[in-house]
């Protein structure tokens, strides 16, 4: 908000143009009329070059469709993630070309392809019981516009596995680690690379692993510099912060 | 040591400018010492292309002075973190060109200085009482090579604050948001950006606060995407992440 | 039955309109019921001046509708929270006016309409997940004799949308923010208005969610001041004590 | 500086007793400073009809009294939380008749009186050792205009003592309840009022209270309806809610 | 263990009718060997004076009733807690004169007649929803021989209905309160008795309750004295306590 | 509340004797109004029949010095619990036969001797680590007229030494059992008695005792029959419960 | 890593047989490449001289089989843990010398048979609800070559039963023991034995004992010494550890 | 006092060099003397072999001292943990020769040597900020007689460090792994070995590292088998089962 405004307030004041009342009630919203609205009320998909992801738990089939619906009027690429059978069936009758991955959970539709930068994004898992984040995380990546190298079953119990994998992990722009019980794996990696290391805490295990807890806690304290954390079994949020730096 | 360095060393010897033997000499004071003698991480710098860290928790003035002696001779840059004034004092006594950050709590010594990349870290912070965390993080990514900006004070209460910054938190080319209490910055701040967005929980707040657990977990839920946390406090862990993205 | 009814009884009396046997009859029949028969608080209604609510959560249909059908005979208006379809099955026969809210799980019997006062109450929620708590809360207020206008899907991580209702959230008597995940809304909608503040946080979420405990903590913890926060999903709460508020 | 200060200066445009220009020139020294120079918020008073209010924990008496200097610039007034006697003292050369709670831990300023509505805020406690609790909500409430009546020592493990004030706790126009321990009091008075109850958990207690957990779980599950929750300790945040409710 | 075992010992070891390693072997175990077996290993309803308690959760109805037939063998009185239907089923065929309360998932077979004590055990309960604890602790403290009355649904929110029942709950010799939700019942009817009153906390209630946690920590931080905990939902427990105390 | 009150208030208004505004009114506070208060407001400790009780934690030696003033001018036998030196030297200035237990920190001032019961209580400790609890319940025990008989320094880990006093703690009329680390003593005496055993977690311990959170979980999870529990370190608490109990 | 590869490195970069950029990449993983693989990456079989273990929880039975598959390609030994009978219908068609424990719910296909050391392992829990993780654990024992002995039911709260089978527990080479509830068995045994004793905290239980946490805590605190703990319901990890002692 | 003694005493009756009476007057004083009179555990070094250790904390100097001076009077060799420098002087004027570890905070007093066995105890740490449970671990496997090798600041994040060591780790018998922060180090270090792996969590770390809860819960998640894990910061109770294990 610039002088001009409040002057031309005042102005209007004084020539009776506006009741003292009324100008009152302007000056109380000041602050916020004043924001560029063009700044920030974007479509999400410009403002952050994305398509449009819809989260599908709690919805119903139709409720998911009515939304892909709407957003494939304004061509918009889309994923849904945590989406069951009967939701890809609803949507599959919109959007014929609509894709499942039933273990990751995710249905994709892309309209328009997103040529993806020649780097690569690394996705580093513990065990083959980490593979639903794993595919969450895979195909979020894909379907925001990037190579992806996926490298399963690598936990540090058996360390040598991990070590036969160095150059996928060491070449990749961004490394994505996920794992559950003591998610020791980031720590691991975390001082094997240079480069920027998201750590998915998932919630396989029982007992003291408290629903993915454990996995979290060692994440968030790491030995290692350079690794940085995202809810537990939220594959997604890590493909979304690893595609935001593999295109910087 | 950084791979320049070493860049040099293999010209040299390519070059006739210097004698293999002198070349292994030279080299085996650094990343193999570790192996052969002490654990210091030499190797680490060259590896993650990064100068030496020191937590300075729980350790003795003398123990730090120690430490900062033996990487001195290797000629890294140093930072210390969580260190007091009484360790600044025997630092300086080895090293006369160190700085303190009194609020920051951080040592650093820089003996080589690193050409940072043209595009800029923002530090975006909630409150005054945040700032310990800020000014871990700047020294953090400043040793690091980076150019920082800091907008501190634009807690999401008075949101129109933040507004008021929007270019600087827009243009940058990763953002670190450093938030106590209820850690709502993340996520405000998370949607008006396209770009890697590293939260830090502060300790700051009292009583439901749990020391840091309410925004920690606030950002770990954040319904904003492209957020990832790091732990409590961790100005520093931010930065170094910050850092290598920026740096890619 | 409400205060007019008793000083409608009271003044038949004055007025020789009914014996005072007859009017003793009639009222023993409810506030004092509860102190030598049964314990339902029919007296509650009198008391605070509000229709009865049944608690339908661990009850089963038989069991709410007999608990209904005594208030019934009171005249009392009805309000059945965590009810389910079976619930609304059972009620309806003995009173085939009874609405059911599917999203919300109220029942509600009104029997004696209560004039609202001009003033409404705001509900604000940050997604369509959260629906089932704003419903509930939407459903409460309307029993309770309240004006009512609802703002849904306008969470934090797209702010715009929140702005483009400013007018609504400022020019209500009384403002329920509702959210899950990270919670932050009630922080940023604390913010923005001068009126009081409920927080609602919801399930809604998973992972490091914990079940609302991040946004319960989060809200408890908001820096805006103004705010006060009830149980999480407590939706009825909320709108409760909205309307103690919006009735003063 | 409040609503009237801003009328007034409309109303002498308007009579012309003042120019366009100097309006203009007081004017952009408040709420719009914030935008160009500092962050502190003075448009929060005007926005929200307020005092400005300064958590003092974590700051120097210096920082405090910086800041405190810079508010009473504008003319207004002040209340400092959680600050301790040397930040009185500091507080005391740069405005000699600031007061000190000493049990509250509150300082404040009043430069300007603000005439409080003719109802009354209730502040019911447990027992004495939740005092500094009461002391902060009442501080509070009185610099933001409102007449309090308090009641302490009237924990439930005693309830006829309760009841001897049932007249200060019903006739009150909203009522802030304060209690540690197991926080049963907010239940047993939510159950008597028909008017808003803010509950304010406080660390009192030991062992299983965990630092006023248990009072704050206990008053988030109040079976009385009506009740809502600010954090632990906080009183600050009862008053300020309810002197919003208050001057409805 | 006396001496005079030693003393025999070491008269062996000299007299050649032991060898030194058994002797010493026998040493070794020397501190059990000792105890007064008598005076512990009792079938335990003898020493506790009580029937047979057998905890159904977990067990199939087979096991269930495999295990009752030994002990009806042994003419015990039988409870059996946390029983299905299909367990009293199995348990029927065995012991028709078995009964079950649905309710309070209780079996319970009645050898011999335990003549109760005159006084009775009060169970004073929040809701209607805590009924299933009520009725749990109400058939153990029967099946124990005691004389036992009910006062339900008289939470704190309406405590005029607690005070209606002031005489049954002064004149119990030993008092069960029972709630869920915020617990606060339990202080209430502490600070009104001068009996020993334990308390159970319930799993009723939702969010923050956190499966009873609210309720139990409110009861271990109650403020009225004499009042002591069992664990969650536990209503054997608490019978079993307050039978042995009614039976002093 | 009975019908006469109603039908007199009813004849009044008929009468005129009395404004139906008035009436009304009366009505609304009926319910508590009928309360005998007799019954409830006595001293508590004519209502109790114990001496009063002071928490000294968090109160000054001047503020318990006057507490206790006033209670002394009633003639109260005096128990002040969490005392420290300074309170004691305040006390006995007013008090001078006042006595403390350094350990337990009481302060304990008998103006008339209770005569106890013939049965004692039973105090068992884990480890001479736990005294301070043990002083606290022993003088709590004493003030309250009991025989009291300590053991301690009999944890679970060497087992033999608990059987060495299983007379002592089988004829006590109630067993009060102290315990830290893992709280394992409680269930181990539970087993072996047929009396109340009241269980009093001790803060004693470190790293995962998290306070006295493992030994309350654990005592409240007895396998045992027959064991409540107190709040950690509340020794007082499982003396007042025990004193009620043998004074029963 | 040895000074004759540095040094190979730097003639080979002399005479120009590598480039210095490719020079420069080696050296960047040199501390990895002289790590000796042979030390670590043996099949696991051979390195810890034990069978192949398949997790079996959120595997389908079509995993688990093909998995077993490729194991018995090999001749090793397979354990199956949290297994389902669907799975173990699809094991014995590719092995039909499968076993299935239904409690203990594991496959076991023996190869080759291992001659167990004469000392045995013993096995000791506190109730037979505990049963699945001491089937678990033994069935892991056998497989992995040991003798096993199995005291079930001898929890402390009637800690004679426990007394009697004092010989197995003290002549056993390790002793494993397994309690849910309050878990104080290990204790117990830990005060009995000189022998190593592995804790298994069991989910056993209700309320308080929050799946198995109060268990957990208060073996983590046991108040012996020697003993050592694992994940709750661990019975393979208790015997897996169990083993290897056993065979030292 | 060893078996050695009781079998030369027994050698001597059976030889008529000592009476019945004198010896049974000699044995009284041991195992036997803390059933009659004190309750130190002279049994348990009989028993279990094992020096006696006296826990320091909450202990004062001079309480320490009388114990320590008890204990010598039967021979025992002494260990005293969580000892400060003022305890240590206490303990030197009444045994000389007594040693002090600053770091590990230990006190040993070795009266007579216990001959090793061949093999060692590993003791591996993560960082130097664990020296305190490592010189913990260290002294208690010394002075229960073994011999110990330590490899510390072997952390994951800089994984060749610890391969480094591989040789002393594999051919150790048993292995201690200490670590704060994430614990990983125990997972890693359990895959590279067959021996017994006991871990310790250490309280090293900040924020959510939760003081050692984060490490704790790692270590008894880790996907490594044979893996068993002690309370926070126990470096006592690792070594203590670590030398059972090693005098098996």
């Amino acid at each position: 908000m610039n002088e001009q405004t409040i002057e031309k307030l005042l102005k209007a004041v004084k020539n009776d143009d506006i009741s003292i009342a009324n100008a009152l009630k302007k000056m109380k919203s000041l602050p916020f009329e004043d924001i560029d609205f063009a700044k920030i009320d974007h479509h999400r998909q410009i403002r952050l070059g994305y398509p449009e992801v819809i989260y599908g738990e709690r919805k119903t089939p139709d409720q998911i469709a009515q939304i892909a619906q709407k957003l494939l009027d304004k061509k918009s690429n889309i994923l849904i993630t945590r989406a069951n059978e009967q939701a890809y069936g609803a949507v599959k009758t919109i959007a014929p070309e609509a894709k499942y991955n039933v273990i990751g959970r995710t249905i994709t539709i892309e309209r328009e392809h997103i040529v993806p930068p020649k780097s690569y994004i690394a996705i580093i898992a513990a065990g083959t019981s980490d593979l639903y984040a794993v595919e969450e995380a895979y195909e979020t990546a894909k379907i925001l516009g990037n190579h992806v190298k996926k490298v399963v079953d690598v936990g540090v119990a058996g360390i040598h596995r991990l070590f036969a994998h160095l150059d996928i992990i060491q070449n990749a722009r961004v490394v994505i680690v996920i794992a559950g019980m003591e998610g020791a794996l980031a720590s691991v990696v975390g001082g094997l690379v240079d480069k920027p290391v998201i750590a998915v805490p998932t919630s396989v295990g029982y007992g003291a692993s408290f629903g993915g807890m454990a996995a979290l806690l060692s994440m968030l304290n790491s030995c290692a510099s350079g690794v940085s954390v995202v809810n537990i079994d939220n594959g997604f949020g890590a493909a979304y912060s690893a595609s935001i730096i593999n295109h910087l």
